[in-house]
């Protein structure tokens, strides 16, 4: 008694991913159709050691289909909702397309799982950074409200698709042997820098990333009263974003408080040996499952005020296993 | 009417950015010593189109000396404290040696010259973090002062040596062709990562760098009142440290006078296109001399509260140039 389930933009990177993910979770898949664009179409991916079969997706992909998993951008998503509605597919989309929409869930689901079972067709992934800060917030926020988090980001290649890690790979390889290297995914060069988050700016100075983990903050933790600032870097990683939070709560909460709750907490693991000054690094976290945390600190600065050290594989935990964690919420 | 200068570990990577900017500053000098240790002793280096042997450190090598410039390690500099103070020779100390010693200047320039000229046979060249992310704040601070600071650090190899920036390629270049690769310099593998900065754990949980931005910033600001909170990071970048900088002041102080007051102020220089998400990245300021800030923005989070990006090259402002500032502070 499984799901026909599908997977729209399955030959990016974090449609490979979901594929494994559905694979490694043994989620109940009766049938797997791989969707892309007439481009990548006809090539064969793998799951469950079966080949399959990449199709275009089209209005008529999501017949018969229980579940549709979407990264493809927010374009795709939005012109094929109605088509998963209408099959009665639910759609769990990696995009920002619906995010936040009133009547969209935005679930991760350490944090909201009971949101996920109140779609109306469509469950959407919140944004990468979002979802590795809020893992590793909510039990903390739960035994005491947090008041404001300052997050500087540390963000790899990967959440600019596949692309972008080859174009870092490229870039770099290009500067070593003192070649000339000019940028086609990302706006500068990569080798060697890091550039602000390469989204659009808004009004006020903050680019689209960081007001993502403003707006969807507020909605995941269903609280308007956290207040959030976020720096978002790209930094020469592939695939893991790091971030250090600066979090100020409401009353006081004690490092071995937080440590407690965070060893015990869904979805995390506690990675350090405090006197090596070893943390958890993008290394120890590509290609797992967890958000990792370590470097847990009283801020004497200001009262109230911990630090922490956050990070999780941006194709995983910040988007392929977060979406199939929603599916599971949803249906399971 | 020169002087007679020295540079203590002139081959290092700091060292060696010395001797160029002596050189580029056209600062007045008769005759130039390389010192090193006899492993680097007998190599030769080029000022002002002259070659110069570099020749083995030792108590004499300051005999007639006005001032030197030293960047050899806090024992080195420890060592040869005395034989320089015999000599009426001025040490420029870029070590931690005697930073936080009360009767030493700790001194950055554009903050504090008048610091330069109480000295008592040795300034202080504060550490890379502090002296960048001062030179940034401290025109803010006199307009409106700093109430706390939360800094998050992407810091460039070259702050752990010569050696470490080579590290860094050689790691990346093994990592790219898929061999194997064991750090001997940094602790940790540096291709396509990034780690805690490695310096020694303290009690509270901070490392030495992040303490160094505390305990700096008092001295060099000479207010015990401004909080610093610190995060410092080793990113796989060269020779650029950046710093995402979250100050709260005590009253308000606008974007539009922060930019002012920014761009008035020396060695700084604005640079960003706002519209186009572009703000300094560390390809900008690798060799060159300016603090980079860009990106000021209104924290909603918080009242009071401005967001800078600032970054420097941390052989130069963070070294080298800062130095030889100090020397001019002092001496001209």
């Amino acid at each position: 008694m499984g799901f026909i389930v599908a997977i729209a933009g399955a030959t990016g990177a974090v449609g490979v991913e979901m594929i494994q993910v559905l694979e490694r979770r043994q989620f109940p898949v009766d049938e797997l159709r791989l969707l892309a664009s007439p481009r990548s179409a006809g090539t064969t991916l793998t799951y469950n050691g079966q080949e399959i079969e990449v199709t275009v997706l089209d209005e008529n992909s999501f017949d018969g289909c229980d579940l549709a998993l979407f990264s493809a951008g927010s374009s795709i998503s939005k012109k094929y909702l109605e088509a998963c509605r209408k099959a009665g597919c639910l759609m769990v989309d990696n995009s920002s397309a619906f995010r936040m929409d009133a009547d969209t869930p935005l679930v991760v689901p350490e944090v909201n799982p009971e949101a996920a079972k109140q779609h109306n067709g469509v469950i959407a992934n919140p944004n990468c950074t979002t979802i590795i800060m809020l893992t590793a917030l909510a039990p903390l926020h739960r035994e005491v409200p947090i008041k404001r988090v300052v997050a500087a980001t540390y963000q790899a290649a990967s959440g600019a698709g596949h692309a972008a890690m080859v174009e870092l790979e490229e870039g770099t390889r290009a500067y070593l042997d003192g070649k000339e290297f000019t940028p086609e995914v990302l706006p500068y060069p990569y080798a060697f820098n890091l550039f602000a988050h390469n989204s659009p700016m808004e009004e006020n100075g903050y680019c689209e990333e960081e007001m993502k983990m403003v707006n969807e903050t507020a909605k995941i933790m269903n609280d308007t009263t956290i207040g959030v600032h976020a720096t978002c870097v790209r930094v020469p990683v592939l695939r893991t974003h790091a971030e250090a939070l600066n979090v100020e709560f409401t009353d006081e909460l004690s490092v071995e408080r937080a440590y407690e709750l965070l060893k015990n907490a869904p979805g995390i693991e506690v990675l350090e040996d405090r006197d090596a000054n070893r943390w958890p690094m993008p290394l120890d976290a590509a290609g797992k499952d967890p958000v990792y945390v370590g470097r847990i600190r009283k801020d004497p600065s200001q009262k109230n005020t911990l630090d922490l050290w956050v990070l999780g594989d941006q194709l995983l935990k910040g988007a392929a296993l977060n979406a199939v964690q929603c599916a599971e919420a949803a249906l399971l």
